[in-house]
C-alpha cells in the first residue's frame, strides 16, 4: 500500500487553535459577548484605496486589453519596484532580490526545499508554530536547536550552543512581542557571519515598530546582506490577512553551499518558484501596491495607530492592576505573566474565558517555554480594549 | 557553511519556457505579428459575472461588517458546497471531502509532503514539467518510473513495471492533448486497487472534454474513491490563470499506510494545510463561486466553444495538409507530429518561429519521449487559428 511520510507521527496531536475553539463551544452560559483577542488577525475593513485599486485590476481582467494570465512566479515588476523604493531604497536591495508570495507562512515552510535533509536548525521557544512543525513534517525534528526565550533573559533568544545551518528569528516576536533591538540584532548578524547560518528574518510586525533602537528592517544591520532573508507582508501592515500577499528578500549575496560548491540562495529559490509556484493574483498585487499610495499610507497609518491604541489600553490596564507582561511596545501582542493563582496557562485561559469571556492564546500553545503566560492581541479598537480592561478589573478582584 | 539541499543539481538546467523566450527575443527580422500557441494560457478576458463577483466580495471587506481576516485553510465552506453541488452531486462526494488551494501546479507538487522518502512514483512521459521537476527537488529521482506515451501506444500510458505507490495521471493529458476514455481509466482504477497505488488525477482540462466516451471526473469510475485524488482548477475552464484558484478531492476513503498502520489521506492532508497554507483570498473564492451561477455557465461557454473552434480550426488545416497529430479533441492541445525533414523538436520550433512567427512548445522540453512533437495551444480565437493555418500552408510548401 501507498508509503506515507511518517514524520507526521511526530507532530503534536493537538492543534492549539482547533483546541481554543472546542472550549469556546463549550463555554455555555454567556453572560456578554465574547471578545476575541486570541488569534492575531486584523479586524479593521480594507481602506478604500485598496478596494479601488483591487475592483480596478479586477475590471481591466474583464476587458480583452487588459486580461492578464499566468503572471511571473516571481511578482510582477511593478510590485517589487514599488516595495524596494518604499522599504529598501536605503539598503541597497534591489527589485530582483524581492519575491512575491500569498503569505509569509508559506515562506517560512517552502524555504525548507532550500535545506539538505542534515542541516540543522535553530528555532525560538516559544515559537509561531509553522516554523516547529513544518520542520517536522519535513524530517528534521532531530536537527533542531531551540533558542530561549525567558522571562529571565528578557525574552532574547540565546545563541546557538554549536553551529547551525539555518536559523528562524522573529522580530517584534510572535508570541512574546518583543523585539530585537540594534545592537541585538547586530549581534546575531555577527553571530551567523562567524558560523556560516543563513537567517531567515521573519519582520511580519515591523509596521508596529516604535522604539528607535529597533531596526525597521534586518538590512539596516551592516553584513546583513550575506546572510538573511528577510520576511514581510502586508497582512498585519495593511489588512491583507484576508487578501494573501507578503515578499521574501533574498539577496544576491547570500550563499550556502553543496558538496563544497558555493550556491547561490537567490537563483536557488528563483528556480525552486519557477517550478512550484505559479505566482498570485494579477488584481491582489495591484492591491498590494497600492498600499504606497500617498492617500492608502495615511489611511493605513490611521490603522495601525489604531491598533496601537488598543494594545496600549491594554497595557496601561494591565500595568494598573500589578501585573508582569511584556511585548505590546514595537507589536500588538501583549504576553501577560499568569497570575501566581493559577496553575497553568490554559487553566488561566479557562477562567478568563468563564469570567470575562475573552479569548486569548495560552502561551503553551507556542511551546513549553510559553508556560506560565498568556498572549493577548491588541488586533482590536480602542473601545473593545477598554471594555476587555473594565471585565478583567471586575473579576480579577478575586483572584489577587 | 548553510547546508544546501543537493537534489536542484539533479535538475535539467535549461527551463523549457526560459529557452524559448531567449529564441523569441532572438528571432529578428519579424516580418509578421508574433502569434503565441505556446505557453498553455488563455487569453479570454474575465467573464462579467465573475469580474461582478470578486469586485463586490472586495468592497464588502471594506466595510466593518464585511471584513474577513484569515480564512479556512481548506477553503470557505461556501465554494466547497457550490463545487460539490456542481461538479460531484452524482458522485457520492462530501464538500468536506474538497480542498480549495491557488493551483493545480501548488497541489501537484505539495502532496508531496505526504509521500515517504522511499516511496515509487510513476509520472507519464512526456509529462507536464513540474511534477517531475518537484520530485527531483523533494529526492525521489531514483523512484520514478515512467510510464511511456507514444504515438505507437496512442499516447495511453503504460503500467508500470513493477508496484508504486503514487501515480501521476493527467487526462485530458498536458502536452498530448489526448484522454483517457472509461474503459482505460477504468483499468487504471482497477490496476492501483490491486497495487495499493494512490493515482494522482490531474484534471485540468475536464472543462474541453466532448467525447461521450470520456470521464469527466475519476469519480464516475466505480472503486475510484479508494484510490484517487483529483484535482481541478478554474485556470482553464474559467479563465482563472492570473486569479489562482483550483481544488483537489480528497475522499474520506483514501488510505496510505505508514509503518503497518492505516492512515487517513484527508486527515493529513487537512495537518499539512493547517501547518503550511493560510487560506486562498476571499474575493477569489467569491469569484470562483460565481462561475457555477446560470449567467456565468452561459459566459464560459461561449469561451470554452471559442476556444474549442479555435482547436477544431488548427486540426482542420493540419489535416488538410496531411499533417500527423494527437489531441485536439478533448483537449485544447494539438500534439503536432514534425515533419520528416526535421531532425528535432527544436529544428521544427525554429523553423515554425521563423518562417511563420508562431511560437509553439518543442516536444522535448516535455521529456525525451517528446521528441518529434509540437505542441500548439488552442487558447486563441478561431480568428487567430485561421491566420496561423493560412501561415502554416504559406510556408509550409517549401518543406513537404
Amino acid at each position: 500500500m501507498s508509503k506515507i511520510n511518517p514524520y507526521f507521527q511526530q507532530l503534536d496531536q493537538s492543534y492549539i487553535f482547533s483546541l481554543i475553539e472546542e472550549k469556546v463551544e463549550q463555554a455555555n452560559h454567556m453572560k456578554m459577548p465574547i471578545i476575541n483577542l486570541g488569534i492575531g488577525d486584523v479586524s479593521l475593513p480594507l481602506s478604500p484605496k485598496i478596494v479601488e485599486a483591487l475592483c480596478e485590476a479586477t475590471c481591466e481582467m474583464g476587458t480583452k486589453k487588459g486580461m492578464r494570465g499566468y503572471g511571473p512566479s516571481q511578482g510582477y515588476p511593478f510590485l517589487r519596484e514599488a516595495i524596494q523604493k518604499n522599504e529598501y531604497a536605503d539598503f541597497k536591495i534591489d527589485s530582483s532580490e524581492i519575491f512575491i508570495s500569498d503569505g509569509i507562512n508559506s515562506d517560512a515552510v517552502n524555504i525548507q526545499d532550500l535545506f539538505e535533509k542534515d542541516a540543522s536548525i535553530a528555532i525560538e521557544e516559544p515559537t509561531y508554530p509553522a516554523y516547529l512543525q513544518s520542520c517536522i513534517i519535513g524530517g528534521w525534528k532531530k536537527k533542531i536547536h531551540f533558542l530561549s526565550l525567558t522571562e529571565e533573559n528578557q525574552f532574547q533568544p540565546t545563541f546557538p550552543e554549536q553551529k547551525v545551518d539555518w536559523i528562524y528569528l522573529c522580530s517584534p516576536n510572535n508570541p512574546t512581542g518583543v523585539a530585537l533591538n540594534r545592537k541585538q540584532l547586530s549581534s546575531w548578524v555577527g553571530w551567523a557571519r562567524k558560523n556560516g547560518s543563513i537567517i531567515l528574518y521573519d519582520n511580519a510586525y515591523a509596521a508596529f515598530i516604535t522604539s528607535s533602537d529597533v531596526p525597521k528592517t534586518i538590512y539596516e544591520i551592516e553584513g546583513a546582506k550575506e546572510v538573511a532573508i528577510e520576511m514581510r507582508s502586508f497582512s498585519k501592515s495593511a489588512g491583507f490577512t484576508g487578501l494573501r500577499c507578503s515578499y521574501m528578500v533574498i539577496p544576491k549575496t547570500l550563499f550556502g553551499y553543496c558538496n563544497r560548491e558555493k550556491i547561490s540562495l537567490h537563483s536557488l529559490w528563483q528556480k525552486r518558484q519557477a517550478i512550484k509556484f505559479n505566482g498570485l493574483a494579477y488584481p491582489i498585487q495591484k492591491a498590494a501596491e497600492a498600499t504606497f499610495s500617498k492617500e492608502a499610507k495615511v489611511e493605513l497609518q490611521k490603522q495601525i495607530a489604531t491598533y496601537q491604541k488598543a494594545t496600549s489600553i491594554l497595557r496601561e490596564g494591565l500595568t494598573k492592576i500589578d501585573q508582569t507582561f511584556f511585548g505590546g511596545i514595537d507589536s500588538p501582542y501583549i504576553f501577560w505573566k499568569i497570575p501566581p493563582s493559577f496553575h497553568s496557562s490554559w487553566e488561566f485561559f479557562d477562567w478568563i474565558l468563564e469570567e470575562c469571556q475573552i479569548i486569548a492564546v495560552p502561551g503553551i500553545g507556542f511551546g513549553k517555554l510559553g508556560e506560565g503566560f498568556l498572549r493577548l492581541s491588541g488586533f482590536t479598537t480602542p473601545e473593545i480594549a477598554v471594555e476587555v480592561i473594565k471585565r478583567v478589573l471586575k473579576s480579577v478582584v478575586e483572584i489577587l
